[in-house]
């Protein structure tokens, strides 16, 4: 496997673009639809908020993929068309406008929004702007299509790898948009994949949620869970692999890819968290289970207050032990050991429960680094998990307590 | 009943008192160590956190409350006396040195701690300051009590109340500490209250829990339920009322102040959050239980980003639903009506869970007051709930960037 560019028109067969159409009107030079093309039909699954606030184009999308194909995704930045009048309607007749164009059937178009939640989609704007989308796209449309999806995000998010099935090379990229109200449970953001791979669309979902287990829901930037998330797949089968239809070593080969392209996204979207100066990585090893090791690390990075100490630079490492304290999860206070890292360096500061004498000096270099790394050793058993948050800081509270207006 | 000054002494036969042993370093005019002290043997009771990590006191004192028997109290504050060395011998060391000065048994000393986990407490100045504490305290030491058990809280939280039982007059007082690091899940701060009324530590015990439900479990500052939580209170049948032994309406009668004076405390602690500058009292009503509406209610006040947006004065509702919707509990969006209230005005802003057109101007000047009533109706039932929380500012993210340094 290796990495390479092109986002999400990697892989074969799949043509992107990205264009301003009017749905965010305070700024022209912003793009907000984006729409992502495939030749011919994909076989596709999709993964979504575990909030029983749906917004329309989840639930659309949801009843889309029921038959587990598409050929198209069309996506708006700038407005969430989630609790809003005519939500329904309006994603509806954004798979119509899109389908007209592609002479294919609604039904087949995967729609998605992100942005501000109750205010009515400015549906015309897109109407009217999707012509002059669908004549844009094209191969090297990748990166307009991951601008078109930011909100809020500083950083456009795209990966993409190649690796091979047998004797075919197999393309798999895709781009992702999260940066705030971003909490693990289920596809905490949007995210889209695409893939020349062929494969059905039940071992399609079956490595949707695989790769998801261990990358995504892993991922807490303010432990809002948000009502549009979804992650959706499509695999067009243009490498020309032998289809896969079953577990077994090809399935595992695409399934490292798929986990690798999505926990690279998941850390993206940390690091890019809402006014994030830091990521921070979390490790729990020493579990007794890989469950219990999640838990206790969702715990820890989603800790308001261990948050805010990162941003300090603070090594107040009895924020953590309390926050594994409250996880839900049982093991001995009394076996647990804390460390600081950075990716040279690292300080131990808690052994068996009890604060340790610690180089303060050595604490503040390792926390002023961009990726701070917490090991935490449970001395339980030899499971782990390793999951992803940012620090909490005064751009955080600037950005969101002024979003809307 | 009617509200009366004194606070923790407020009671017959409650002396108390607070002076600056050194436990705090930075600054001799704070207080650190404070001691409540009953004439004679009280029935007692105690609820705790429900972190798994519990500091050394709280274990102590959950231990000397098995027989439902206390006379003293003692605490510190600026340090936590938790997952530090020699916790749990320097927690018997307060009990004993106070025991010592009062001639009882330690059985019978009530410890509790707070302030920074992880450091060895200086049990030496708590030693050496006890004899003059013991020898300071009075009837009128109610106020030094609330001052020395203060962390980061602006403002000391003490209420009493006096009414009758029979013939007797009772008097119910307490002081409370809490300010971050609060989160609903069993006593989430210290709280102390004393009272003269005769009741067997059975219905205390089981009045206590039925007061925490509706008031302190339904406070949330950050989401972090700190390791040293704990509400305990202490009635010494001075009052020399008909002993309540059994339900009843002697039973609701007390059970009715003890809840006035932990719901004024859960306010309290809601509007000294850190860093707050709002109040933030949501009620949930229309509900099919009062539990689910409580859950629900919980999950708003809880939310980073609803507390982000009542900071900056941003009418922000879809944030609200959202926060309903991962709650974890099930009910119909659209059936869901929001409403933003201050004590003599309100604006609706969303109505069968879409946005409506609304005053902007009302809704800020309602969102510019101290504090801001969120009402929202299911209409599923007729139960309901109120939570109390803080909006999340600037000065939170100050303040606990560098708590511990």
């Amino acid at each position: 496997m290796k990495e390479i560019i092109g986002g999400v028109t990697a892989a074969k067969g799949f043509s992107a673009g990205g264009i301003h159409c009017g749905v965010k009107k305070s700024n022209i030079d912003k793009k907000d639809v984006a729409l992502i093309v495939s030749d011919c039909m994909c076989s596709a699954a999709g993964i979504y908020t575990k909030n029983i606030v749906k917004a329309a184009p989840v639930l659309l999308t949801m009843n889309h993929l029921k038959d587990g194909k598409a050929r198209a995704i069309v996506v708006n930045s700038g407005n969430a068309n989630a609790c809003a009048p005519f939500d329904m309607e309006n994603a509806y007749k954004m798979a119509l406008a899109t389908a007209d164009l592609m002479n294919i059937s609604p039904e087949d178009v995967i729609v998605a929004s992100t942005g501000v939640i109750g205010q009515t989609l400015n549906i015309k704007a897109i109407e009217e702007g999707l012509p002059k989308l669908y004549k844009s796209i094209n191969k090297e449309g990748f990166d307009d299509a991951a601008q078109a999806i930011m909100t809020t995000d500083l950083v456009k998010k795209e990966h993409a790898v190649s690796f091979k099935i047998g004797e075919n090379i197999v393309s798999l990229g895709g781009m992702a948009k999260g940066s705030g109200m971003i909490h693990p449970n289920m596809g905490t953001m949007l995210c889209f994949i695409t893939t020349d791979i062929a494969i059905s669309s039940e071992m399609l979902k079956k490595a949707l949620i695989a790769a998801n287990k261990v990358s995504f829901n892993r991922v807490s930037i303010d432990g809002d869970t948000s009502t549009n998330d979804m992650c959706v797949i499509l695999a067009n089968g243009m490498a020309n692999n032998k289809p896969i239809d079953s577990d077994g070593e090809d399935f595992d080969e695409f399934l490292k890819a798929l986990t690798f392209v999505c926990t690279n996204f998941a850390r993206d979207i940390a690091n890019d968290g809402e006014g994030a100066t830091h990521l921070i990585t979390c490790k729990v090893s020493g579990a007794k289970d890989e469950q219990s090791a999640e838990n206790i690390s969702k715990s820890i990075i989603s800790s308001t207050l261990t948050k805010a100490a990162i941003f300090g630079g603070d090594a107040n490492w009895g924020r953590i032990l309390c926050a594994m304290g409250y996880s839900g999860e049982i093991f001995d206070p009394e076996k647990v050991d804390i460390a600081f890292a950075s990716n040279d360096n690292i300080v131990e500061v808690c052994k068996q429960g009890k604060g340790l004498p610690f180089d303060e000096k050595l604490a503040k270099s390792i926390l002023l680094e961009r990726e701070v790394i917490i090991n935490v050793t449970l001395c339980e058993g030899n499971k782990e998990a390793v999951c992803w948050g940012c620090d909490m800081t005064y751009d955080y509270i600037r950005i969101n307590g002024d979003y809307r207006t």
